[in-house]
């Protein structure tokens, strides 16, 4: 049973030391190209994709007492797909059923062989899933073969590779002699790695793989028997999940009911049934923090991990790169309008200006310098769509209308091509004074952004780190030459649980979290309970058991 | 500031290995010798103990709004010892305050040299241990000095060890090399372990330390600020163990409120506040389900671990020692009067009789068997009170009597010396038959054991673990000669999440857990949500924090 294990062994052994040196890596090509994944895998996955639309979704074998599915793009296209799908009761008790035998007895070498397979497979199915997450999330195509694709696999390798290093940190047996005099009291022990039982992911809309993948995966290594809730809008990607997931265990002999698919639509929604199931013991959420904080609340006995919301801060104090940090902040901004866990929302500025290569530079400039960067980014409607994509849910445009009320306008968010059946919103740039304003205190989700005048980049970060102990943040940035401001950042930032990216100028941005090397939300603060991937978000879904008796 | 960590770094990487790989270690001695701790430290540690009675304890800067303390030894001695008290208000902003700075700033090293330092200092003073130990649960001397001494050292020890193996896993900093095509991306990325913040610890009235020191050594070494909850009747070795610990802290230059004590008494509780408080971020509980579920469900959002209560059973199928079965189940039962949570209950007999190294012996055979031995063993009152020690809490006397009314009694509890002050009470054996009874299906706390007649073996393994599923368990034994039914059994059990323990009959019993290689419940049943101690146990008291900037 540990011929997969084998095949993948040397992937899992540079994925645990990467996890410890926390250098980069991937296996898993992050380039659309036909080089790496073959000359038609582009086409060969569009059409994968095509054959899905205005079909029924098939999963053999899995419980379907309806069907559900009303998927949209943000981009137009109706995908009139519909997913088997039955009440969290039925849900939960074929869950239930499939697991806790065969499944959590198996060895950690062939679960995660297992696993490690759903991977590779799915890697090969990168321009399908691309597809499927372009057209539920809205994400553009390369974003959507990125982090739908190689990016969530790493995601998902990163939570195999923690889980099999903490499975196997107790051996599976050993001598125990304890002296007693001249002579000895000698016991053999047997140690078993056991699942804790039903595990439910809930996915979110905006990034259904790359956030779902490491709970899945990390409950699945473990032993345990999961359940994939996607959110209403962007089901597809995990069905397809699903659907290898299921294919590969059962060529493995497993149930292929030990992954299932959760799927609801507005007005017959069943996340609130299965995290009140008693049954449920683990659950891993992203999305908003209110219905975070109802999962928390009224999961009972379950271990809850969630990804909640968060408002992302920058602090810009001072550059040796104005025109870079202005075109880098301006991408950050930009990437898919905004709808990253990790995208900045507040831009913190010294109301007396700052101090650049290119001279003072008053608030008023440096504002004017960031509008006038994602001008040129999105001059060319055709690259503004490959950088903005689409908006995933309408509420964002009211809430961009809202946010019109609450400052200056800088500059004005408009649609990329207003004649595309596309939803569009490049950003909107709203200035504020924070001795005036508590509008940037809350998350205002989308391409919204402020520009807020503070005393000193001291004040900036204080503000910054404050609110992000009140309403959550993942990331933080800061523009500074000065050491001390540095260290100061760096502590402060630490104490509120916000990861610190400080001047980026060139090809990376402060939205980036790399597998492997960056850990995604601390769990230190509102937005999030968790790690990804940390030991704590893997080494609570398994226990250890012992058996023991004097030894022969 | 690693001086402490150098002293005591032989020690730590020796536990670390002992808990790779689960051979007998330790190195706090557990025999209460005068070679090993001095000539004079039996006589040291009983005056020091003596100096304590009817004096106030004194903690130099603790808060103090009132004080505590009506410790009534179950050997008959009022202890009359004054605690400082204050308000969960006070206690939690005191902690608050101590913490988050310094220590949280502390690298690794040293806090987790501090904790050694503090463990080495309370082994010194493990005599005086072993008399507050005693005369606040009842625990006969010999085992009031092991497990209150050395043992719960051990435990504390484990879990410091633990706690650094997992601090250490990320590195404080890595260079990130991200090929792009010719040239690559270069981040410099730094790392820094963040408390969770206030770590509240609630002790038990039984095992004060042994069941407390996983708790506050994995939340102090891990950076979070400590307040300790003794039980009101056993406050007494925690407060001479946040004693010592405040003394190392600041003769290191910490905070001494980073260990505060939480002193209560009956009509002044605390416990519920503090449990409530929104600013405690973690809590080890350990006592009754009733009071644990209340903790769980009242929490917030504090990450609990729990030790709760549960139904331990012995399953007797065949033996090929007889005699030896006998005398190890009656030690078990007599051991500390039944009053540990490893302690069996429930001892399953076939109703048909069981093949021995003596022959076919019926149910009645084995039930006199039992009762036969636990005669023998106590049968000298100096030898049965050195065994039995007192009984903690009136309470258990009450379920004694109760008991009887249960089914056939067997053997009579006794007082051991009826002219003693002491509380004392010898194991009560009720028969019953599982087709007419469920009223060893609930925890009956105290020495009260119930021999139930099963239809055979394999009924008594399901009924055994189907208690455990529904009530809790924390240990199981099981006497079999065929390795079928030893297969079955640790399946079965660790279905149920129970430590099994297969023909023991010599000089180990079912109730002993060892530091370093038994893992101490396994958080799969209702006898606690946790295991000491696993990485799962240490790894969510910390959080990981980076920032990072682009490589020079």
């Amino acid at each position: 049973m540990t011929r997969l294990f084998d095949r993948h062994q040397g992937t899992l052994d540079r994925a645990m030391k990467a996890l410890a040196e926390r250098d980069f890596w991937s296996p898993y090509p992050e380039v659309p190209s036909g080089k790496v994944y073959g000359e038609t895998a582009k086409a060969d996955g569009l059409a994968a994709f095509n054959a899905r639309i205005s079909t029924p979704f098939i999963l053999k074998g899995h419980p379907l007492e309806y069907t559900v599915g009303n998927e949209v793009s943000p981009y137009g296209q109706a995908l009139l797909v519909d997913y088997p799908a039955a009440s969290s009761t039925t849900l939960v008790s074929a869950s239930a059923e499939a697991g806790g035998g065969l499944w959590a007895a198996a060895t950690p070498e062939t679960r995660v062989g297992i696993c490690l397979e759903i991977l590779a497979r799915l890697n090969a199915r990168s321009f399908e899933m691309a597809n499927a997450v372009m057209h539920t999330t809205g994400q553009p195509f390369a974003m959507a073969f990125q982090a739908g694709g190689p990016h969530a696999q790493d995601r998902g390798l990163e939570a195999v590779a923690q889980a099999y290093a903490e499975m196997t940190r107790t051996p599976s047996s050993a001598i125990w002699r304890k002296p007693q005099g001249n002579s000895a009291i000698v016991m053999e022990k047997h140690w078993r790695v056991m699942p804790r039982g039903v595990s439910v992911v809930i996915g979110c809309n905006t990034f259904p793989t790359w956030n779902s993948y490491p709970g899945l995966f990390a409950s699945l290594a473990t032993g345990n028997s999961i359940i994939v809730k996607p959110h209403p809008n962007a089901i597809l990607p995990l069905a397809i999940t699903v659907e290898v997931a299921r294919t590969v265990l059962v060529e493995e002999g497993f149930p292929a009911n030990l992954v299932l698919l959760a799927a609801d639509e507005p007005g017959r929604e069943i996340t609130q049934d299965l995290v009140r199931h008693p049954s449920v013991a683990i659950i891993d959420y992203t999305g908003s923090s209110q219905f975070g904080g109802w999962v928390r609340a009224n999961a009972g006995a379950a271990q809850v991990y969630t990804e909640e919301a968060g408002v992302n801060s920058i602090v810009v104090g001072a550059t040796d790169d104005f025109a870079g940090m202005c075109a880098n902040i301006a991408f950050s901004l930009s990437l898919y309008s905004g709808q990253m866990c990790t995208a900045p929302q507040n831009i913190f500025v010294p109301r007396g200006g700052i101090r650049t290569d290119e001279g003072q530079k008053s608030f008023h400039d440096v504002a004017q310098g960031l509008v006038a960067a994602i001008d040129r980014l999105l001059s060319d409607p055709d690259r503004a769509a490959g950088i903005c994509g689409a908006i995933a849910s309408p509420a964002t445009l009211e809430r961009i209308s809202a946010a019109r009320n609450m400052g200056t306008v800088l500059r004005e968010s408009m649609p990329i091509d207003a004649a595309s059946d596309a939803r569009t919103a490049t950003p909107l740039i709203v200035a504020v004074d924070a001795a005036e304003s508590v509008a940037h205190e809350s998350e205002q989700f989308g391409p919204i952004a402020f520009v807020i005048a503070v005393d000193t980049v001291d004040d900036g970060i204080e503000r910054a780190a404050r609110i992000a102990e009140k309403a959550g943040a993942i990331t933080a940035a800061l523009y500074a030459r000065e050491d001390a401001v540095i260290e100061a950042a760096a502590d402060r930032f630490a104490r509120a649980g916000v990861n610190l990216s400080v001047n980026l100028t060139g090809g990376i941005y402060v939205n980036q979290s790399a597998a492997f090397s960056d850990f995604h939300v601390t769990g230190l603060n509102p937005a999030g309970n968790a790690s990804l991937t940390d030991a704590a978000f893997v080494a609570n879904r398994f226990r250890t058991v012992m058996w023991r008796r004097p030894a022969a």
